[in-house]
């Protein structure tokens, strides 16, 4: 039995399938949908993607012919441990029912963390998780002029200020952060993105902490410390936080996190009991301890595992790194790893140039800065701002971070040179290179 | 001294002068131009990039700000080690004269390979190496009409192919390989990049062997087994061998593959005589074995390591991948490593797709075959061809060969995914996957 249809859960009941044809598999999903791509919704309401069907990865018409159960709209109300079996919500049908299980997956994932302010469940105030999400987005942001205020600037906060701005929306964020993606860059690399924002006419405040969201039925305004900002919609784009009050009700043991505890096979500590994607705990490869991103990515990665073993098969999850990018306007934007902020010991070199030789037509800024252990001159992590071309080159530094490499292995890497792609020294090499510099010092 | 003042020659001095103030730096160079990005001729050839003299990295007059008496125009016509001395002509005065060092770098180069074929010093057959060339062949190109025949299908006939194409020429390709590139790309995938030149109208010609080249004074056609074609210019992109001649006469010991052996230093076995860039050996990581790549970026990391050393440092060169990238009209190749055809007891792992998520508009096609060993799965090389935004992918692969992962650790590894940039799973693991499990059968 899956709890949560979309990347974890479904990955996970298609590798326990292909594993184990006579398996018996149910998933239950809240939402309308299964398998889609949450990252692409940002896009479906700028209207880049259409239609919205586009995102979805596998369709239950798929499931059920790889003899998968799926049944959406049911939401599971409770994990009954003891009698090995879960309660659940047919919330079309307004029954509720009981299944019981031989192994449980709980690929619950995250929810928007919901600020406790007046005037939050107004008319208007939305989030952006599920594709009911995005469908009900997307039909305002349609009407093609108002107003919108984005509160918070993380990842999708700021993708859907893009959307409404591309859509011909006045746009603002609100930010309590001294920058945006401030949980995962630094405030004067974040500042290019606001700059890049600020060029597409979405305003951006900064250290503002937003007091209340005003209307009548619908939001009309929000109110922050130092103005009122004339609202239609608002989306909250603070984070997320794992969904784990029903692992929790049950007595399956979070970790430090607050996330769902997991080996690295994905079990709980209650046997026949697995959990993966956003609700789970995964190890962090620089630190060594648990962490909790809620990434696609890991998702797909953590309920494959789960999966594979609950099919019989044996394989390890090797953890994560936190590797996340995007793209807002027209900046790209990516980080691994740790930044010097994270921990004591670590120091930074940073390479500022182009994406391609200088004299390329087309070429773009592009920011590196590269983190690293002193001393010991370990790569810890990395971010990179920029232009077109800029960003998956994280991908570097999160495959040298995986193998454990020092900043100076990184700085002499056979990487690829010609003039449309880079300068003869990549700016990978000369950020790494200071920051073993920076390290040996 | 150095003889040679491009990439290696010029970078040594560079470092060397760093270290030691003192040192008295004198480079020789036969060509008017130094420190100049070869790898951009070719655009310069297009017209993307102009003019010739944004090709300069570091202009004589800035050298001499450091101190380094470069004197272009110079060729050193032997090595006198037994007088510590070079000879060298004057090329402009028409003199000669001789100068002792204490130090030598040689840092020659290499040059075209030129075919023994009736016709081969005609005028108009060109070659593509220094700037003089470059400013040669854009003279013709800017007529704006004619017919180019570009003989072999490596790197820069390419390059050359497509340049002459955008400035309106009619442009046949004669290879006799099975493909282009076919010395570093299997030629399945060298298809793709054939596919991409016919789209610009240009015509390659596979398996065809060049016997001659005719006209009176200048070249009118080129005379190939199965037919005879008309060409106003003939570009030579056989590709290149180290320029070896003056360290050979004076007794300096090349390596198996035929260029200068050095140590892991830039040291030949000569005290006090070094060598780097193109004309030099270096150590492949993969193989283990000395190899001779004609790369930018092994002409500026060896010529680093050397002038690091003579002005008394102590640095290691940590080898070469043989890591390769270019453009062709609308499609980028790239490469590092082996590929299966190299050795024994190699399988690949292909992965077909697009470059962001398949929904994302402007998602352009890519393929990846990554190569591991048999039993131990360990990488050991990749390719990779596809349009916009697939080539510079292969530096994940270098970096993991470079620190010695299994595909199977790639497979796994935390890269970035956004719908704007790759698929949740990025093809990078999915050939990485497939290649371990060929591995591993």
């Amino acid at each position: 039995m899956v709890i949560g249809g979309d990347a974890a859960g479904m990955s996970a009941a298609s590798q326990a399938r292909r594993r184990r044809a006579e398996l018996e598999i149910i998933a239950f999903e809240r939402s309308g949908w299964a398998s889609y791509s949450a990252c692409g919704e940002p896009y479906y309401v700028a209207g880049y993607v259409d239609p919205l069907e586009r995102l979805i990865a596998r369709t239950p018409e798929r499931f059920a012919d790889m003899n998968i159960d799926l049944r959406v709209r049911h939401q599971v109300e409770e994990i009954d441990l003891a009698n090995r079996a879960v309660e659940i919500r047919d919330l079309l049908g307004e029954r509720t029912f009981k299944v019981g299980f031989d192994q449980l997956l709980i690929a619950t994932g995250a929810t928007a963390v919901r600020p406790d302010i007046t005037g939050i469940t107004l008319d208007g105030v939305h989030e952006l998780r599920t594709l009911d999400d995005a469908a009900a987005l997307r039909a305002i942001a349609d009407r093609g002029s108002g107003s919108a205020v984005v509160v918070g600037g993380g990842y999708i906060g700021l993708e859907v200020a893009e959307a409404f701005a591309v859509q011909g929306w006045t746009v603002t964020v609100v930010t309590s952060g001294e920058s945006v993606l401030e949980r995962t860059l630094d405030a004067d690399l974040g500042a290019t993105v606001v700059a890049g924002m600020e060029d597409r006419n979405i305003r951006v405040i900064t250290g503002e902490r937003v007091r209340c969201i005003n209307g009548a039925d619908n939001v009309e305004s929000v109110g922050c410390e130092g103005e009122t900002i004339e609202a239609d919609v608002v989306i909250l784009g603070m984070g997320s936080r794992p969904e784990v009050e029903l692992a929790e009700a049950a007595g399956i043991p979070l970790g430090q996190t607050g996330a769902i505890a997991v080996d690295d096979h994905q079990r709980t500590s209650i046997e026949g009991v697995w959990s993966a994607g956003d609700c789970a705990e995964a190890m962090h490869r620089v630190t060594g301890s648990p962490a909790n991103f809620h990434l696609g990515t890991v998702a797909n990665k953590t309920g494959r595992v789960a999966g594979i073993n609950i099919g019989g098969g044996d394989v390890r999850f090797p953890g994560v790194l936190g590797t996340a990018i995007t793209k807002v306007c027209e900046v790209e934007v990516a980080m691994t790893g740790l930044r010097e902020s994270a921990a004591v010991g670590l120091v930074s070199g940073d390479a500022e140039g182009t994406t391609t030789a200088g004299y390329w037509p087309g070429a773009a800024p592009i920011r590196i800065r590269a983190t690293a252990e002193r001393g010991s001159g370990r790569l810890m992590g990395a971010q990179i701002v920029g232009g077109p071309g800029s960003a998956k080159r994280i991908d570097v530094f999160a495959t040298a971070l995986w193998s454990g490499m020092t900043a100076s292995d990184l700085a002499w890497a056979d990487l690829a040179y010609a003039p449309p792609f880079s300068g003869v020294w990549d700016l990978i090499h000369i950020a790494a290179r200071r920051a073993a510099d920076a390290a040996a010092r």
